[in-house]
This record gives structure tokens, C-alpha cells and sequence, in this order.
């Protein structure tokens, strides 16, 4: 059974990444004024900000913080680089909390010069390194499983299964899974392992956005909700039925859209909400 | 422990398409003068020939004709397209056996229109209607799982699990798997899924190329071997642990070297494979 229809916009969610074109302020007006109730903020849009006053800002204008994107980036041959990417990390947890969001989602890292098996060593190693951090900040990490397109470069977790093996092996509540069903649509495991993650408490997060076809870009073509091929309401059924209720996060990279008019373009984000997330 | 090099071009095959601007004819002469022992032919490159004849001229190039490429599509919405597909299916067990090859690959086809699930039906429903006919041909059809990156047109089989599941439900010596690095390198279970293949004698083909970071284009952007991410020796170790030691394919789509001067890029080839497969 496919998820009933949104009633309203109370759980919608954007990414400041979706809306690209557009600085923080500019988001936060534009998205209250939609009534767009939460934002996740990328953290290019915090550069040169005042980060507390920033989520004041979101906060005044009726939107909750989500969460920050992006930690992560853990796994590199060189150890040079990843005790920087702990450092980066650190100062995420630090921006997160200025913010006042309580949860970072973690885009884990990969690199093509070693073994899927060597960068998810370092994946683990670094999320326990940082740890502390987040626990003493109040902030959760979710690990993004990325689809296996990406798995040279961005991220070495590449399956749901992968994401919920290391979230248990690490075990805090400070660990968990972000859902993206455009990483995760083709996945015969889905629906088990979205039940084995809600099960367990782990489901911190859920994205929303479409495959189309043709994907003219491994990165940055995704489809707006109804664009595309993914069975959005089946697998929110799923994400639903294993107890998670928080926000549903449109996060849309797409060159194409990011031409286009910044409201029209919201506009059309809110009736695609309504009618297919 | 990964595989050992390649003692020599004994069980080197190229796929026609690799060497896209050479017609059937200049492919089989360069790939004898280069010492290659296998063609895997590409459909397209028998159009307006004498089928009998070309398997004729290929076998007396020293080529032994490892398998046609390719059948499958089995997967569409519409019933009329299935037909089709069906009929060309059979068409494709006629070509294999004019041309002398026990061996047809299948991208067995998906539909973004309807989902996964219905286009593994669509599939597994499609090969058992060939299936007659291969027999009486003595033409085995290799499933090809396809990286989940073309779930979304081109198969809805996109892990070698899936594959031997399907294989298995089929359950006939005429149906197997074919193993291609490109799609699979990724998957966490793949040497597990490598094993079980070969012991159920399913596995019937190896596919190589490298994956680039950068990755450009989804479809033509595929690396020489050692040009990419992907552990050659360890998957072929696997493959051969397996009980496979038929041919070693080279099969690039490459927008980039298909511009190249083929001979040179022929040479290139042989070196790579002599370095890395």
C-alpha cells in the first residue's frame, strides 16, 4: 500500500541546495513565504555569516533547521587528509550547534586510489573520532548511504544494508541513517532494511526527489517529485511504517532547474510535493 | 590474494562495439594481427552481411566467436513491445547460431514506467519464452546484471545476486550469468555471489574495463583496464576460484578512445591487459 497524500505542508522540508541560486536570506523569505516549514542548510550559505544570528533568522522566519549538510568525507589514502576531514568534521558539529540544528548528515567518502573495504575502515574510524564532539553538542550523525554511481569518489556506503551494518557496529544514539530515495530506489533490500533501521531507532532522516530518464548527469540532473521513475509514496509507506514521522527533505541537484526563475521554481516544488511525495 | 597476471592472449576476447569504428571485417583482421583469440560480436556489425559467411571469415581469422551481443529488453509496459522483443530475442538465437557462438548476452531490459518488480516479471517470463528456442539452437543466454545506474531503462537486474536468483528460479543449462567488473565492482556481496554462481555452473562470461574518476558519461565513458577504481586481479581471482576460465572480454564503450586511432588504441588494449586484467 502506497503512503496516503500529504494533507499539508507542515513536515516539507528544502534544501538550501535545491534553491542553489539563492543566498540563505533570500532561502529563508522565500521558503516562509511558500510555507515551507523546515530547512536543511548546506554549509556554503553560512560562509561570512554571523552562524547564530543566521539560525535565529531561520528560526523568526517559522522554519525549523533540519539539519547542516555535509560531514563526512572520512575515507583517503593519505592520513594527512583524513585527520583534516576530523577537523572539518569538528567544525561542522560547531556550526551545527550555532545553528541549533541537531543533526548532520554525512556524505561518507570514498577514494579510488584504495579499496571500497580500506575507505570504509576509515569511515567507521572517523565517525568514532568525532564522535565526542557531536555527543557533547547534542547532534547526530546520519550516515547517507550513496548510490553506487558514487562509490569511487563520494561515498564507499553504497547500500542501505551497508549504512545500518555500520550505524549498529558503532552504536550511539548519536549515529544513524539518512534515506535518500534517489540513492536508494533500486534497491531490492529497501523496504527490509528501512524496517531494520526504523527498528532500531536509527532513521534520522528521509530525501525526496526523482530519477528521470534520461539522466543526463550523474550529479547534478535529479528530477523533481513525478519527474521521474521512483515510487515516492511506496517507499515513504515504508519509511513511515518504521516510525518515522520527521521532515521530508526535497533535495534536488539539478543544472536544469537551477536556471530556471528561483520562485516558479518553488512553486513547482510545492504543487510536486503535494501531489506526488 | 589476487589473481596472477595473464600468461599470455590465449583467452583474450574483444568486444566489437570496443573498437566501434572498425566494421566487422577490419575487426577481425587487426584483432588477429594483435594476437586477440576471441570477437564477441555486436549485432550491428552483421547488418547486410552473409551471417554464415562472417562466422566463416571470423573463425578463419584465429577468432574463436565467444558470444553475440545482445539480446534481452524484455521488460516494457506495453504487451506489443514485449512481443517485439520476444521476437527479437529469437531473431538474436538465429544470428548466434548462423554465426557459430553458444552464448547470447542479455540486458534484460526495465521500464521506468512500471516498477522493478514488474519488469523482473516481465523478464523472467521473457527468457523462459526463448528459452525453447535457444535450446534447439544450443545458444546459452547470459543474464547481465547492470549497475542500479540503469535501473531505470536499460535492466531492472542490477546485482549478480538478483541475477543468480533469477537464473536459479529459470534453472536450465541454457541460462546463466555474465560477470561484467563495470557493473558490479561495487557490490559487498560480489565475491559470495561469484561463488555461488560458479558452483550452481552458471557463471559464463567475465567482462573488463575500468571505472574513471571522473566518470563523465554514464554510458560511453568506460576506462581501459588501470585506468580506473576497479581491482581487476581480485575479481578475476574470484571468477577463477569459481571454476570460470573461459575468455577474458574486453568490452569499453569510450566516447574518448572510440576518437582515437583504433590500431593504437588496439595496442593499448593488449598492454592494459597484459598489466592489469
Amino acid at each position: 500500500m502506497n503512503a496516503e497524500p500529504v494533507k499539508d505542508l507542515s513536515r516539507l522540508c528544502l534544501h538550501t541546495i535545491t534553491t542553489k541560486p539563492w543566498n540563505i536570506e533570500e532561502a529563508a523569505r522565500n521558503y516562509s513565504k511558500a510555507g515551507v516549514k523546515g530547512i536543511t542548510v548546506w554549509r556554503d550559505t553560512l560562509e561570512g555569516r554571523d552562524i547564530i544570528k543566521t539560525g535565529g533568522l531561520l528560526r523568526e522566519s517559522g522554519l525549523h533547521v533540519v539539519s547542516l549538510c555535509r560531514g563526512g568525507f572520512f575515507a583517503n589514502t593519505e592520513k594527512a587528509k583524513r585527520d583534516l576531514a576530523i577537523t572539518d568534521n569538528r567544525r561542522a558539529v560547531e556550526e551545527a550547534f550555532k545553528l541549533g540544528t541537531d543533526k548532520i548528515v554525512l556524505v561518507c567518502g570514498a577514494d579510488p586510489r584504495q579499496s571500497l573495504e580500506d575507505s570504509r575502515k576509515q569511515i567507521y574510524d572517523g565517525i568514532c573520532e568525532v564522535l565526542p564532539d557531536a555527543k557533547a553538542a547534542g547532534v547526530k550523525l546520519a550516515v547517507e548511504p550513496l548510490h553506487p554511481m558514487f562509490a569511487d569518489t563520494r561515498s564507499a556506503v553504497n547500500t542501505i544494508k551497508q549504512a545500518n551494518d555500520l550505524v549498529e557496529a558503532i552504536d550511539s544514539e548519536y549515529v544513524g541513517v539518512a534515506v535518500d530515495v534517489y540513492h536508494l530506489w533500486w534497491d531490492p533490500d529497501l523496504e527490509e532494511e528501512i524496517y531494520r533501521c526504523g527498528k532500531n531507532r536509527n532513521l534520522l532522516a528521509f530525501h525526496i526527489c526523482d530519477w528521470k530518464s534520461p539522466t543526463v548527469d550523474m550529479l547534478n540532473d535529479r528530477g523533481l517529485m513525478g519527474e521521474g521513475c521512483i515510487n515516492l509514496r511506496k517507499i515513504r509507506s515504508w519509511v513511515e511504517k518504521a516510525g518515522f514521522n520527521g521532515f521530508i527533505e526535497v533535495e534536488i541537484f539539478s543544472n536544469l532547474w537551477w536556471k530556471q526563475d528561483q520562485n516558479e521554481f518553488l512553486e513547482r516544488i510545492v504543487r510536486a510535493y503535494k501531489e506526488h511525495a
